[in-house]
C-alpha cells in the first residue's frame, strides 16, 4: 500500500483537522469529534446534515457552507459514523427550526442516523430525513438492503441547501427531498479498486484489461465485468440502463452529474461527458444543468458514475445553479 | 492501459468539446482549435492566456473565466501546443489592451509561445509574458533548461487575472508577474507514474513500496527515491527544501497550495496539509491563504506538490481570495 498518510488508524482524524484548517473561513470542527459545521450565521433556517463513511471526499465536508450543508459527519473509512457523532452534527446544525438529515442507503448509515435522530428528538431538536437510494445498478448489495445511495446524493445536498436557505420548513423539505429522490438515478463503473488504509490491499481484484459496471462506492460488486472498451460504449450502457428506469420521452429535461471515483483524470471525465451529451442529445433530451468532477469518490478508485435528475420542478435548476460558499461545489 | 477514452489520438479534442459543453455559461471553443476562451464581456482589459500540454486538468481551461484566464490553449497530452493554436488563444483573449501570456518553463512551450507572440505582434496585438519556473526540485531536466514550471503557475493565473480585471496595464502585469515568480516556489513527490494514452504504458517504473521526491508533472525524474514513509516525514523533506530556498524568518507570511497530481485521494491531500500546517507553524510562519486540491495534475499520477508564495505584497492575498467565475477555482 502506497499512500500519503501516517498511521492508518489516524487518517480520518488528521484529514478532519486538515479540512478545518484549510477552510477556517467556512467551517469549524466540533471539538473532539469528526464533525465539521458551517460557521456562517444561519438564524432560523432548517439545518441540513449529511455524512457517512470517509473516503468519499469531497463528500461530505466539502459541501458544508452557506447554501448547502450545515454540518457533515465523517465516520472511519467506508464505515458509518456512530450515533453520538451524528448527534453532534445535528446539534451543531440546529438553528431552532429543526434539522434535516440526508442519509445514503446503507444499512449501517440508516441505523446510526435514525438512532441519532431519536437522540436529537429527546433533546428537543425536531428532525426529518431522506434516505437517498439513487444507484440503479443493483437491488440489495453488500451493506445495503434495496438500492445504494451514491453520487446523486450531492444533488440532494445542493437542492435542499438552497431551499433551506430560502426558509422552507422541515416538512416542506421532506416533501421536496422525496420528490427529488424519486427523480434521481445514478449508475457507475470502475476500472480499478480502492485500498482502505486499515486494510492495506485493494478491495477487489480486477484484471489489467477489465472494468465492471455497477460497482458501488465502497467497491461493492457490480453487475457485469467486461474487457475494456471505448468510452462511448460505456456511456451507451449507462444511458441504456437509465433510460429503462426513466422511460423518458424526447423533450424531457434533466440535470446531469458526471462524477469521478477519485483516481480517474479529469481529462477522462470531460471526454466521457462529451460522449454522454451526444447520446442524450440523440435521445432528444434537454439538459438544463451539468456538473463534471470528483464529488463522491471512492478513495483512489478509477471509474465514474452518471447521475440524471429528471427536472420535475424547474426551480430545481435554479437550486442547482445558485452560488454557494463551500470548499468543493464550485 | 485502462482509461475511459475512445481512440488515444482523439483524447484532447474530445475533452475540449466536453469542457466547452459542460461550461457553456463561462467559455467557448474557438472553432476548429483546442482553444477555449471566456465568453463574458471584458472590454478594455488586458487578456491573460495560458496553456501547455494537456493532461494537467483542470489546468489550464478550468481557470478560464471572469477574474482569471481569458483563454487556455491545450496541446496534445504532455506536448506543447503549436504556435498557430497559441496565436488563436491570444486573438481570442485580445480586448484591445494587449495580451499577457503565462508560460511554464519547458523548452517546447517557451519556443512555441514566443513564436506565437511574434505572430500576434505582427497582427498588431501587443503582448508580454512570464515564464514560470517555480519547481525547486531540479536544475535542468527532461524537456527543460533551468527550473520547471509546475503548480505554482495556478497562483500566477489567479493573481494576474485579478490585476487584469482591475485594469492593470501590460507593463504593470509584467512587473507583478516577475515579482510573483521570484517569490513562488514548489516541490513535489510521486508514488506512481502516469500513462499517456498514445504511449499506452506508465512513463516510468517504480516499486510498490517506493516513492520519489522531485518528479515533474510529466513524470520527469526527481532527485531521490525512497521506501514509502509517513506523510509528516515527506512534508518535512519538502518544507526543508523550501526553507533552504526562501531562507525565511519567523513571522514571514506565505500563501500555500497543496496540489494533488490527479490520482491521489483528496483525503490524503487534506491529511498532508495537516502535517504541513503543523510544521509551518513550528517554523513561526504566518499563512495568509491556503488552497488544497487537484489544480495542476499529471493524469492519474499519485502524488502531491507543495507550493509556497512569499507574500511580498499584501494585495496578493486579496488577489488570491477574490471570487472568480471559472470551472475549477472554487
Amino acid at each position: 500500500m502506497k499512500k500519503i498518510i501516517n498511521q492508518p488508524g489516524d487518517v480520518v482524524s488528521q484529514m478532519v483537522k486538515g479540512l478545518a484548517s484549510a477552510h477556517a473561513d467556512i467551517l469549524a470542527q466540533v471539538p473532539d469529534t469528526q464533525v465539521l459545521y458551517r460557521t456562517v450565521e444561519t438564524p432560523d433556517i432548517v439545518g441540513i446534515v449529511s455524512g457517512g463513511g470517509s473516503g468519499h471526499e469531497p463528500s461530505h465536508a466539502g459541501f458544508v457552507g452557506k447554501g448547502m450543508l450545515s454540518a457533515a459527519v465523517s465516520g472511519e473509512v467506508f464505515t458509518s459514523p456512530t450515533p453520538d457523532q451524528i448527534l453532534e452534527g445535528i446539534k451543531a446544525a440546529d438553528n431552532g427550526a429543526g434539522v434535516f438529515v440526508v442519509i445514503k442507503n446503507y444499512t449501517g448509515d440508516v441505523m446510526n442516523f435514525e438512532i441519532a435522530q431519536e437522540f436529537a428528538e429527546a433533546e428537543g431538536i425536531e428532525t426529518a430525513a431522506i434516505i437517498v437510494d439513487d444507484d440503479i445498478a443493483m437491488e440489495d448489495s453488500t451493506y445495503t438492503a434495496g438500492r445504494r445511495g451514491i453520487a446523486g446524493t450531492v444533488f440532494m445536498h445542493k437542492i435542499l441547501g438552497y431551499y433551506a436557505d430560502h426558509g422552507k420548513s422541515l416538512s416542506d423539505l421532506k416533501a421536496i427531498a422525496e420528490k427529488v429522490n424519486d427523480n434521481l438515478k445514478s449508475i457507475g463503473l470502475a476500472l480499478t479498486a480502492a485500498t482502505v488504509p486499515e486494510v492495506g490491499k485493494p478491495g477487489f481484484d480486477i484484471a489489467n484489461d477489465e472494468f465492471e459496471y455497477g460497482i458501488g462506492i465502497h467497491g461493492e460488486p457490480g453487475y457485469r465485468r467486461e474487457k475494456i472498451k471505448p468510452a462511448k460504449e460505456m456511456a451507451a450502457e449507462l444511458i441504456g440502463r437509465l433510460k429503462e428506469e426513466f422511460s423518458w420521452s424526447a423533450g424531457d429535461r434533466f440535470a446531469v452529474l458526471v462524477n469521478g471515483m477519485g483516481g480517474t483524470p479529469l481529462m477522462e471525465l470531460y471526454l466521457f461527458w462529451n460522449d454522454i451529451q451526444e447520446q442524450l442529445a440523440d435521445e432528444g433530451l434537454e439538459i438544463d444543468f451539468v456538473k463534471v468532477g470528483d464529488l463522491m469518490t471512492s478513495l483512489e478508485m478509477q471509474g465514474a458514475s452518471l447521475t440524471l435528475l429528471k427536472v420535475e420542478d424547474t426551480d430545481w435548476v435554479q437550486a442547482l445553479q445558485a452560488p454557494v460558499n463551500t470548499a468543493a461545489w464550485g
